[in-house]
């Protein structure tokens, strides 16, 4: 377009203010007033617009168009403002806005919830729709706004293809959890066959649910692109009320063909590390203060990750270390038996002191489409284990063998004809492959240091919980 | 990790060997074959890793490791070769890869769909696990996912932050279409309270949905975050089978605070802008592809819309123009009635011969949330729309005045207490807003020429369709 009176146009970020070498004229900038102190000659004005973590200083003598409004404004009120940048004599800033011009764009009253004070995130949960105003959550969100771009950017400088793998499934046999039902039947009177529900007259002719993984699509797509990566949103309808469980999350799930195990596991590492390298180098401010208020050693725990050698120790070994470790686990360790979150914590942070691949784990508890390895009892499977955390990383080589596939979903009960667009990706053209799932919500926890999977959410799902 | 015996860390991508300057030895290359031709000295395979459009002629005579068994595979054979590199005698190609040594991984037979021949797309939709090894969906899947890359990087360089906006909702008056219910009541004996089902006893407490857009959401992080989008998947349950329709499909949602119609239109310029140059500069060899196969001209209708001028008009003006134009349109033009894909198309491509922003359309045609002009009767909407297409962007500033919005949701039958948390934003902090939402696929199909949308997504969802 030709012209553009917009206020857009002429805004200036704080973020793109704040490490300026020389100060500034005419600058005009918007966001809301995180605080304001009234003083008799001067009144100061600290202003975020969410562009970073730090405020803007305003300052306000009398004799500034629309100072009598603003004076009486509130904590949250939207502000313009237009003035020159000046060196700040107070400490602790570089830089200070002196107002020419202000204006209130909407004032806020004192029911505002948001006031200047500490709040649990327990309520700011409670005013989600709010909270991305507080410190905290502008800093996780920023986070979580980077971290998604990091991963884009790892996986489109090696060459891999992203693929949307649909959200809405009619597969119901992949194991990994509960699913939501999708359908438009009217729920009061759905259409009966026998007494039983007649799913074909559903929207999509047959019985249909929300995606648990995107990962027998994505293994269709390695089939043709050789490496490929899903980054979408699942879910588990789980009755799960615990801190490190939501039932709408957002999940990663690269791809590899003519890959093996050691494949998988070498791209899960340059992986893993990337992102803390990426959040150490670009979100440094926002570290900083998760750092500070959060969780004490962040920053040396993600400096330590990301110079890590990653150890490697198959499921049977690790299954002697624990026996022979000299400490009471409160869960039984039995080779056989999954190894809970206590034993993959000493595994990391005791045994090997760093990150952790645990592989080659009993067939029995791991999902059909493992490779089963040449001792006929084992898969090859593997966990990352991280110190603090314990698992972030699972995935596995998976069965390229039509002929042990096929076993293996018969004794498990997964109906062939189910899956015969799976099955027939080992029919014709198969290939040694491999992939893994990282959960992106726990791998913001382990960067933020957040405790509460809702915390790093936007607008969390949980049992009893879809406001906003 | 110290060791890696994989395939992977030895093979390279086609992609990376054409464009090579200079004869390369000792490759490992893996793929698919996609034509085999024998003769009595030498055999022939083409072979393709989906790395790019091109395959690389593999050359095997008689004295080569693994000769017999590779003479006799089938078209879509997975492959290992390794050998060198030499330059090709053969028109058409500048590298030739000379094998010493070939493995078949996985082979195919008779029964493999996707022999060396034309296939409608249509037949090509009943096999959408493997129309990715064709080469129309090889292109359109590595734009796709080239595209995808590209949106992120516009915003992520203009300083947006990307938000998740949730996929299960309880909002269900935002008006964009009817949703799909989300549930894990038993379908056949859903919990009554006097007759009617109770859907406290749901997972979430209450009634949910699929999202039709993430664009409330959107506005509550606009309003701490300045500047932000949505890049997600979202649904329609509608019974529509055209060739424009899905049931499920990505949509871009940004949304800019401090900003008014002006602005909006200006991004939406500057985001279409750079998406067209993006695809003509970085997926050149899949657009020539598409240029010569699927729709003639379409390189140079890209570089042209790269290059136009972009008109603005309101809507007032465009029934003007409608009314004096010398055309029998199918659907009558009177102000007031939303414009017709006929009408939009006679805009754009008869009337000022480029992209054609058209603003102020009739308040009683938009949505309640568009922000009403000062007339009364009008809101500051925009469509975006191009030639050979009509509307492929649609926006709106929005209504930050709390009396207003509130005097119109009353005004068109939607709760208060529903939207609540909406309204808090123009409670406390109201600034003046704006954003617009491009369907992803309806992109896709503006840049491949491909028509329809099933075509463009990986596994569609439509009425009937939820397989793979």
């Amino acid at each position: 377009m030709a012209t553009n009176h917009g206020l857009r146009s002429r805004r200036i970020r704080i973020k793109e203010i704040l490490p300026s070498s020389q100060p500034m004229s005419a600058l005009c900038v918007c966001g809301w007033v995180r605080s304001v102190r009234r003083g008799k000659e001067v009144t100061f004005i600290a202003l975020n617009d969410g562009s970073c973590m730090a405020n803007l200083q305003v300052v306000l003598t009398p004799e500034v168009d629309g100072f009598a409004t603003v004076s009486r404004c509130g904590t949250g009120a939207a502000m313009q403002v237009e003035g020159e940048l000046i060196a700040s004599p107070a400490a602790g800033q570089e830089w200070e806005l002196h107002a020419r011009q202000v204006k209130i764009l909407g004032d806020t009253d004192s029911d505002y919830p948001l006031q200047k004070k500490r709040h649990s995130f327990e309520f700011l949960r409670s005013i989600a729709h709010l909270r991305p105003r507080a410190n905290t959550f502008g800093a996780v969100f920023r986070m979580r706004s980077a971290l998604s771009f990091a991963i884009h950017r790892f996986f489109r400088e090696r060459g891999f293809l992203y693929v949307h793998t649909p959200i809405i499934t009619a597969n119901d046999c992949e194991g990994a959890g509960e699913m939501f039902r999708v359908s438009t039947l009217p729920a009061d009177r759905p259409p009966l066959t026998e007494g039983k529900i007649d799913w074909r007259q559903d929207f999509f002719g047959e019985k249909t649910g929300l995606t648990v993984s995107g990962q027998l699509q994505g293994e269709l797509f390695a089939t043709a692109f050789s490496d490929i990566y899903t980054f979408g949103p699942t879910f588990r309808a789980e009755n799960s009320h615990t801190s490190r469980h939501a039932a709408e999350f957002w999940m990663i799930e690269p791809e590899i063909a003519f890959a093996d195990l050691a494949d998988d596991c070498a791209l899960a590492e340059e992986f893993l590390r990337y992102l803390v390298r990426f959040a150490l180098d670009e979100c440094g401010e926002d570290l900083a203060f998760f750092n500070q208020r959060i969780e004490p050693g962040l920053i040396d725990k993600l400096e330590t990750l990301a110079r890590a050698d990653f150890s490697v120790m198959t499921y049977s070994e690790a299954i002697r270390r624990l026996q022979q470790a000299p400490v009471d686990f409160e869960y039984p360790v039995a080779w056989g038996a999954d190894l809970q979150s206590e034993h993959e914590r000493y595994l990391t942070e005791q045994v090997v002191g760093g990150p952790l691949f645990v592989t080659d784990y009993p067939a029995d508890i791991k999902a059909f489409y493992m490779r089963l390895n040449d001792d006929g009892r084992t898969v090859a499977a593997m966990d990352l284990l991280v110190p603090r955390v314990g698992e972030i990383i699972g995935g596995s080589q998976r069965e390229e063998r039509l002929d042990v596939l096929m076993g293996k979903m018969n004794s498990v009960g997964i109906e062939a004809q189910h899956l015969d667009w799976y099955l027939d990706t080992r029919r014709w053209g198969s290939c040694p492959h491999a992939g893994f799932g990282l959960g992106f919500e726990r791998l913001l926890m382990y960067v933020t240091g957040m405790e509460n999977i809702r915390d790093v959410i936007p607008f969390p799902r949980t049992p009893g919980h879809a406001r906003f």
